[in-house]
């Protein structure tokens, strides 16, 4: 079994969020005939790992297991310096169950103040995984460095979007064109990384 | 990049462990240049996932990423039905600081005398990573299943391979020829898998 993904492969996508799966279908250019693990009906499985590239391999181990077909799953974070890399792989859920992301915002800026140091650079990680059932597995990961800018600027993109400030850049993520975004992000080096590995 | 490995292709095994290393140079069939991460001074990383996978794959991304070469590491263990899957990856954690596996097999006994169930399945489980300096990783798991045996049989092998008679056998791995046990062990299955996708 070679490790490539042909064109018109069809893969499970394992997000239950439908948003999710546009936009990973968008990345993909349309290559691959893509559906959901919500629209198979595919059970959620719990997110154990610290690491993402961990994360999102059990995630589309699952999917593959279940569902017979190859899967493609992503998990992504931010994570800040000072805190010793936190929110990281609980990024989400610092935003509680009704994705308060303005309550996970504040509480990176409160944790921060605690810390009472200089240092505002943290980044964004994107992991990827494809995994293939019951055989192999395909992980990559994409960061993206910045600077925290509290208070939180513009009212685009999701998560923590409004405070980060990439590395060489003006405009927040919050702020930012979506397209100059997604031609940047760290999950735009991830995809980068997956197509030079399997296409 | 492709994901492949060419013949003599030099590789860093993330262990510290000479043994181990010979054991993979014998399965790779000495057509890669072979160094281990003990011999190279890397750090031994925490292994702090809950999966098979999810640890070898923090093996070798840290071999591969401190090293600057292609990284392999493995991880494995066993996982007993009754207990839910422990010992699982703190299979060599149960035998102590000392590798007292003695004690490890009495443990995994009194805890399935505790169950009062008449369940004696268990599996091995390899776990083997590939991972590309800043670069994609590759996993693969092989799974073996059998039942266990007490009192232990054998003093061949090693960890709890007296206890485990794999499926359809007559030996317990404690008790067979080596060479027998390494064409059927877990290992050898994910080598397989491993064989099949990079080769």
């Amino acid at each position: 079994m070679p490790l490539t993904l042909p064109t018109g492969q069809k893969i499970v996508v394992a997000t239950h969020n439908p948003g999710k799966a546009r936009e990973l279908a968008a990345i993909l250019e349309n290559r691959f005939e893509l559906v959901t693990a919500g629209e198979l009906g595919l059970p959620e499985p719990d997110e154990t790992e610290t690491t993402f590239v961990g994360n999102a391999l059990i995630k589309a181990r699952a999917a593959a297991d279940a569902s017979g077909l190859v899967a493609l799953a992503d998990d992504s974070g931010l994570s800040v310096t000072a805190l010793g890399g936190a929110p990281g792989v609980h990024s989400a859920r610092w935003a509680g169950p009704t994705k308060d992301f303005a309550l996970a915002m504040r509480k990176v800026e409160e944790r921060l103040e605690a810390t009472e140091g200089e240092d505002l650079s943290a980044w964004f990680t994107c992991a990827l995984a494809v995994a293939w059932p019951q055989g192999p597995a395909v992980v990559v990961e994409g960061r993206l460095d910045g600077t925290l800018v509290f208070p939180a600027r513009g009212t685009r993109g999701f998560g923590y979007d409004p405070i980060f400030l990439p590395q060489g850049r003006r405009e927040t993520f919050g702020e930012m064109d979506p397209a100059e975004k997604d031609a940047m992000s760290h999950r735009a080096l991830a995809f980068e990384k997956l197509k030079a590995a399997l296409l």
